[in-house]
């Protein structure tokens, strides 16, 4: 089978999200900021995910786009609260003010209370899918989230307190803060499915996809000019990454050690169509 | 059957969610926030709801016991996130320091957010309850979750902008912050047996009645010294109640007439034992 570009994807994702949006009944103080973030972009890589791994196992469209905007609405709201005063303190994201700047904190904070409920709405509301593949999922979901919320807190601890921290716990935490909802990506389409055994594997090839993305991220930080990407650039001077341990090489070749071993898993376990689709994915956290 | 009075019911309840949290496997950067308004008090009220209904129609007390602790813990971070700055700003909870004074603003959002999405794991992992039950009454949860936080969002607008609100808007706001979780402490217990037609009935009545609790406390923290109830009073001036309508005995008598509506309909639908529990409730909420 086939499977979409990144830039193909998005635009069919980006009208779902929409469409999804307008159709939703909420009043504007709440959606306007939820949805701020989410109209002003992002490659959509974790909604590509759930959908071409889908595909590949051949589960119900329907089904892939719902959950893929669910963790699209985590993702933003999990955005919205790191920028607030209190953690990141952020002014500028995707190129466009933060967005307690925009509409105010405490619609912020409201915004992304909203937005880390709902999405276990929409999986709620699912059909074409058996109680138990529901359940499976929804306690999935659950675990993801809370550990996002453990990731965050590690990641602002380490910035925020004056204490050694070693590489152990910052890969620890880079797995809770970023890996985790990418472990989720991986799981959900084998979650649909009941292929309990399968997803917990897909979770964890997923998390460690999740810590190479993170580590590639902070590369690009380095080199990447506010203009480019839209937000403070090299303002995290104070967080805590693998750059407080090695320089750039070294850096990047944790990260692509880290990923090569994702795909192979992949293969070792015959998803090697699986495997083919990250390596699209390395092109979109090239460094320079 | 025997039901437990408010204050027997407390001693066992705080038991409970005492060793709820001692065997939470959680560090404690959000631990600590987190179990910091559960264990300074409050009266367990909707706890002990979720027990005594729930025991008058046979439920096991297991159940309900964890169903009653995953409403404390919601109840108990939608204080944490109000308390903000940026929200109510609010300096003193239950005599001690607001949330965000005791351990930082960062950590008490990340600790409201965390406890937003713990009772719901909490309800994914009850035993003794066939799937399709367990996901009915998680969709309630969820959905009282959400109503929620539109009921703040609703709240915070009307205090902050300068807009005419009418009464209906005040009572549909008190219906979706307070109403909405007491709601779902009316319908769980018969959500755990899967009595649908009656949980949704349960649901409106249940909802009423915190319609009427939050009117009743409107008009406590008019008469209350800051002393006595452990938190800044009249503090509220800016906030639209019914008092912005009505003089203290109108108002009294509107929270009256729908509380009695609420012990009127139970006693319709037979349930005339949860009637007779509500009247002690009655007399908690006594403002002079």
């Amino acid at each position: 089978m086939e499977f979409l570009k990144l830039s193909e994807f998005k635009n069919i994702f980006d009208k779902k999200i929409m469409d999804f949006f307008e159709n939703l009944d909420l009043e504007n103080h709440l959606k306007d900021p939820l949805f701020y973030y989410i109209e002003s972009g992002g490659k959509r890589l974790r909604p590509w995910i759930i959908y071409n791994f889908g595909q590949i196992v051949s589960v119900n469209k329907k089904n892939l786009l719902d959950i893929s905007i669910a963790v699209e609405i985590l993702h933003s709201s999990s955005l919205i609260h790191d920028d607030l005063p209190a953690l990141d303190n952020a002014k500028l994201r995707r190129g466009g003010l933060a967005n307690h700047l925009k509409f105010g904190e405490y619609r912020a904070i409201l915004a992304g209370d909203y937005g880390f409920t709902l999405p276990l709405q929409i999986i709620a509301n699912l059909d074409n899918i058996n109680d138990r593949n529901k359940l499976l999922l929804m306690d999935y979901f659950i675990k993801t989230i809370l550990k996002l919320f453990q990731g965050e807190m590690e990641d602002l601890i380490f910035e925020k307190e004056v204490r050694d921290v070693s590489e152990k716990e910052i890969l620890e935490m880079y797995s809770k803060k970023t890996g985790a909802v990418f472990g989720f990506c991986f799981a959900s389409p084998f979650l649909l499915t009941g292929e309990v055994q399968l997803a917990k594997k897909m979770n964890t090839i997923g998390t460690n996809f999740g810590v190479s993305f993170q580590i590639f991220d902070d590369l690009k930080d380095l080199f990447t000019t506010e203009e480019e990407i839209g937000k403070e650039t090299n303002k995290d001077i104070n967080k805590k990454t693998l750059l407080s341990f090695y320089n750039y090489q070294e850096t990047q070749i944790i990260a692509d050690n880290i990923y090569r071993n994702v795909l192979q898993e992949l293969e070792e376990i015959n998803l090697k169509e699986l495997s083919q689709i990250l390596k699209e994915v390395r092109k979109t956290v090239e460094t320079r």
